[in-house]
């Protein structure tokens, strides 16, 4: 199928993904004194006086606003806010239908961080969280470190941190097959932005140690030159031998390959370097930094991508519904890493071991059972880090 | 009924009284990628190489926020953001059941008149349309000119505008009831914040030349002490007899008295020294300036108020729903004088020259014909002042 023309051509006839519906009915004066004035006053004044009413009284408690300022925006850059719009329709339309979220999709005209910052935090008393979506790096980072400390309700970048529950839920279920752990492996990785530092600093947090981040100049390391401020604490907390090089030199050896850069990448010669039944995540979109059927003939052991017709998907719907959903449930304040580690555990726990295989490391994203899992984890992972508030 | 208790009993029950509704499938890897990624990519390009396919392949042609700061919420006043949503998501039910409308509530966490056109202005690529709800005057009046500059979509407040053109429609059917011209009356209002003036200002550009507008201090009139900026404006276009004194020393001799103030502003005494045929818009809510019985039996000869349970109610409901409905159908750049006192005529005319009386001089709320009627002469006037895009 031609997707680009099917979807343009359902694009036009749906004119919108998503639409707003009443859930009171103002069909007579007494349902309208209710649902608006007189009757509506009480509410107000119920959350006047203790503004967690807002939570109970409106939709806020299952409400999330999905913020694009469209940098970053598919593999397609910056191609401005209101092109971004399709795609964050999209995303509320994954939210509703995978973790039953009302979620609102907003595109900011702006770049700067702290336009982007006062914006989302002014409006914040309007949801119960927020899902930033294709905001380009190093911003991204700011923007959502500094939402954090001026927002109570949770911000989630999700190409950072709902790629890398994913992908460490993959990893968790690929060192299975392979029967090598986190703590041993070496990592190398394609690609140092968004994703790539989200992935790595959540692998971190479980164990790992031996990483090699590399980027188009090569390898990462502490005192290259020309870093942003976000490599060099990447080139702090990794690569304690200070390897240099290109991906070709620092990738021999390797166990694990995880691309999130540019088709083609990574090349059989490469694979053919590494350790042992190497695993390969190759998640460059819509084409990988190599095709699965390549990097097995070249002795890959484990293969996933980011595409839906290969095994092993690496797709944020398996996290992002689920995470919200568990969060809005217990009223979190934030999303804790331990929220996302166990978000990871539950992914990869619904393969079982006598179903995983190197065609099988994550549950496909229509597996009913997603959802559930990963709201359950994610919520008593806020229970215990004392973030949640009911 | 007691309104307060069933409504807060209604509000716990429901937990928000609008929610977000998929329009398209992810039910299938297919649909998937049609809706989202690989396909969705297609419609973004298309909107980056021109900009106002937005209107055509997301949801904006139809979507409108509703947005407050909490500051003037119904009666109660300064309630604070949060405690708005109750009202904004009620407006939100009435957009979607009485104009077709797609509506977002929104409250923002300040009350900075720059902050928050700052931010309405940064998210005004996601809508297609802005309906400013419950904000102070004078700095709603600021706001609203401020976001007019900046946004290439309607700001419309409707506290000012929808009130204004309610009770222009009132007015044209009570004249007619008692006989007189706009460019003849005297009217005389209580009250000067954001309706009382939009209400005079649109009056004005129709013809009506002879106005008094009181406060708590009584007449306004050029020079007087410690008028805000808007009170010195309407100073300067208003009272050009320059009369002085109490709204009791004023009203002597007026057609017609306009309250949005506070209940029992207007006594029958009052109403007895009126010109013959006094008319009354006793608006205030939920308790009228003067009750229509009094009014009545002092010889008022028409009698209007905010309240369902009265003869010709000032409903808003008759105006914002049609007027955004007339404005998103030829994609409208602004709400011009002229959309409104179209939308004034449509709502007068919706009342035969047979059916008009003193009890009948403005649809009910539930008229079927008056979103089309109202939207339709919106749509009518934005092509003729050139602001229609569409």
């Amino acid at each position: 199928m031609d997707y680009a023309a099917e979807s343009l051509k359902m694009h036009y006839a749906l004119r919108g993904k998503i639409e707003v519906t009443p859930r009171a009915a103002v069909d007579s004066r007494e349902a309208l004194s209710l649902a608006y004035t007189p009757g509506v006053a009480q509410p107000c004044l119920e959350i006047q006086r203790d503004a967690s009413k807002s939570y109970e009284l409106t939709r806020r408690w299952n409400t999330v606003a999905v913020v694009t300022d469209g940098t970053a925006v598919l593999g397609l850059g910056d191609i401005g806010p209101e092109a971004g719009m399709p795609v964050m329709e999209g995303k509320c339309v994954l939210f509703k239908a995978f973790g039953d979220v009302d979620a609102i999709p907003l595109c900011i005209r702006s770049k700067n961080v702290e336009e982007i910052v006062d914006t989302v935090a002014l409006i914040a008393g309007s949801f119960g969280g927020v899902n930033l979506e294709d905001i380009s790096a190093p911003r991204c980072f700011e923007i959502e470190e500094k939402l954090k400390e001026r927002c109570d309700i949770p911000i989630f970048h999700d190409d950072q941190h709902g790629t890398a529950v994913i992908t460490l839920a993959g990893l968790i279920n690929a060192l299975k097959v392979v029967g090598k752990k986190l703590e041993d492996v070496k990592i190398v990785t394609s690609g140092a932005g968004a994703a790539g530092v989200a992935i790595i600093k959540l692998m971190m947090s479980l164990g790992l140690k031996n990483v090699v981040m590399t980027d188009r100049s090569g390898a990462i390391y502490e005192g290259r030159d020309g870093l942003n401020p976000i490599k060099r604490e990447m080139a702090r907390l990794t690569n304690r031998r200070m390897e240099k090089g290109s991906l070709r030199e620092v990738i021999r050896g390797a166990d694990v390959f995880i691309g999130v850069s540019a088709p083609g990448t990574l090349t059989a010669d490469m694979v053919k370097s590494m350790a042992r039944a190497p695993v390969i995540f190759a998640c460059a979109n819509p084409t990988p930094e190599i095709f699965p059927d390549e990097a097995r003939a070249a002795g890959a052991a484990v293969v996933s991508t980011g595409r839906s017709d290969f095994p092993n998907q690496v797709n944020n719907v398996l996290c992002f519904p689920g995470i919200f959903r568990g969060a809005l449930d217990v009223r979190a304040s934030r999303i804790t890493e331990s929220m996302k580690i166990a978000a990871a555990y539950a992914i990869a726990g619904l393969v079982g071991d006598e179903e995983l295989s190197a065609e099988y490391i994550l549950p496909q994203a229509f597996d009913p059972r997603v959802k559930e899992a990963v709201a359950l984890a994610a919520a008593e992972a806020a229970r215990r880090d004392g973030v949640a508030r009911i």
